[in-house]
């Protein structure tokens, strides 16, 4: 039997920590004086800083930092092997002097975690990519030779202009000269002004719920337009929850390029790969979409032999300690079941033989 | 054998055409005094009102506006019943005194049409909402008394304020009250920011791909989270584009809900119906998402009941006169008949049966 493998689980190692405690502005960790009884608050996104303690990001504890954590969420679960990765907004916002020493000192930081947990833990490293593509590239370089390095995870503005920008080339070029794996997370979310004055009415459930996959969906559509995969054709981009929409939207897209006039008249279409060529060849998709009609579009889109389990932990805990499995653990991977039926050997490939393939893991 | 039926199918009638042709500013119809080979053109999006003519807008001509190149276009794809609706942008930009009688003359219009080729053509209905919700309601019943009428076509901005705004509930009560269904269809799309600075380089693509289908899935989700279907529990509902990505994202949508604290705290999810029941009771999806995996989703998020043909027509015609079958209603006809196999009664359900039965035609 296949180990069970989740590719999409964050950890704040405590070089970064330190880093989020020494801040007063998104993103920071911190208490609130005005109500200590909400614990020390972790708040990543603009719309999570809100004024009510109840709403303003969410309680952390040491399920964020600490690596015996990790461990006994995998052991609760039935997790063999997880790849752990830098949560959102890894360095987004990271002076550009300070951002490469950064990057080595928590790369460095989740090597040695891995290393007491050899054969449990892997690892996506961060890049410093506020510190522009030449700095980028050599921590890539350097990250090729850790051993418990399986990829990268970078978030949809690249460096700091969306993944369609020609200064991304030198790094899409290191990535797929050294076959490192992206993991492609979302963090920025859309506009306010989308979700309308009523918004805040509705808890962190439009950024997170809409928000993190609407902006995946259009940073990889970006890319696709600009030709990322045309010019590096064996770049590969495992896209956090299930794709975003791309899985969904993948044949509206391919029919709005096949009718845009001014795309044909300007000869922008000839030769391109199509969006599904590049979803079966380049494109990995975890299985952290919490329902059965998305999972098997995006089995359908890119192929049984490219989905990955994933849990999203430390996030969506349960609102109280229930004691035992997590709902939004649960949740996934009984949608991997059914979405298989009785094709036992399909589930255990999305439930962690594809990742083991994939990522050269044990 | 079922007729094939088209819910998703736009006329602009007399009416509106001369309103679009005396207008400056989007949206409006024009020539281009720079460039007449480009003829006449119609600019609906701002983002489509660039320099250039062959990005301008787009070319308009008789499909758009005569009732006879409907039928021809219905013959030539074996379309046996049309329910036509007014293309975006209806008339949220309409002035809030002319709004009503522009309606009312629309919908008269579209009523002739429809009685010229009766049991070929029915329509969902315009509503002034620029007007506010009185003038609404009252327009809501006259078209109830039209022979040809079986629902109302609205966008996303309801009365301005969006889907979830409470000054629309007269309009939830008067369309549940006389058993109209609404189809929710896009328009605005999203704030020209997320597409990056090389948007313009992908002609049309991001907007109409991304741009329309997001903007559907946040306005419906707003109307969910605000409770319309909890106080408006038999209010129907035909999402546009196979309900934007709703069906792919539920789980999550759900997800996010069940483990939002301050929902959960402010009592505010108690007694709500799920995402999943809602869909299933409350939504139907048209079948235009142009592939199998995005329409299988679809299919199995709200059921094959409930999900109808459409081809968006006039819009995404071919880019030349091929003189066959337009490759957009194509894509769409195989994708249904793809996601079916052999079971030929579930094809004619989503074809045409659906419609049938749903929208009380023939």
């Amino acid at each position: 039997m296949a180990p069970v493998v989740d590719v999409h689980t964050h950890i704040y190692p405590p070089a970064y920590v330190s880093l989020l405690r020494s801040r007063k502005d998104v993103p920071y960790m911190r208490t609130f004086p005005d109500n200590p009884s909400a614990g020390e608050r972790l708040v990543i996104l603009p719309s999570e800083d809100a004024a009510t303690s109840t709403a303003r990001g969410r309680p952390i504890g040491p399920e964020y930092y600490e690596e015996e954590e990790k461990i006994k969420f995998m052991d609760k679960h039935h997790i063999d092997i997880s790849v752990i990765s830098l949560a959102n907004p890894w360095l987004d916002w990271c002076d550009k002097g300070e951002a490469a020493e950064a990057a080595r000192m928590i790369n460095d930081d989740v090597e040695a975690v891995c290393a007491r947990h050899a054969g449990r833990l892997y690892a996506f490293g961060t890049l410093p990519l506020s510190a522009g593509a030449e700095a980028v590239v050599e921590e890539i370089k350097r990250l090729q030779a850790l051993k418990y390095s399986r990829g990268v995870i970078i978030g949809t503005s690249g460096l700091g202009a969306g993944l369609d920008d020609p200064a991304m080339n030198p790094i899409w070029n290191a990535l797929q000269e050294t076959k490192q794996l992206v993991f492609l997370h979302p963090h920025y979310g859309l506009p306010a002004s989308v979700y309308g004055d009523r918004a805040n009415d509705y808890g962190h459930v439009l950024p997170l719920a809409l928000g993190f996959p609407l902006e995946t969906t259009i940073a990889i559509t970006r890319a696709i337009l600009s030709g990322v995969f045309d010019h590096y054709p064996n770049l590969e981009i495992l896209l956090a929850h299930s794709g975003g929409t791309l899985p969904f939207l993948a044949g509206r897209i391919e029919s709005c390029i096949a009718h845009d006039g001014h795309l044909k008249h300007a000869g922008k279409t000839e030769g391109r790969r199509s969006i599904w060529e590049i979803l079966k060849s380049n494109i990995y998709l975890d299985a952290v979409v919490y329902a059965e009609p998305g999972l098997k579009a995006a089995i359908e889109a890119s192929g049984m032999d490219r989905c990955m389990f994933g849990t999203d932990h430390p996030f969506f805990p349960p609102l109280e300690d229930e004691g035992d499995e997590w709902v939004s653990v649960k949740t996934n991977a009984e949608a991997v079941g059914k979405a298989f039926g009785t094709d036992e050997a399909a589930r255990e490939a999305v439930m962690g033989g594809n990742a083991v393939r994939v990522l050269r893991l044990g």
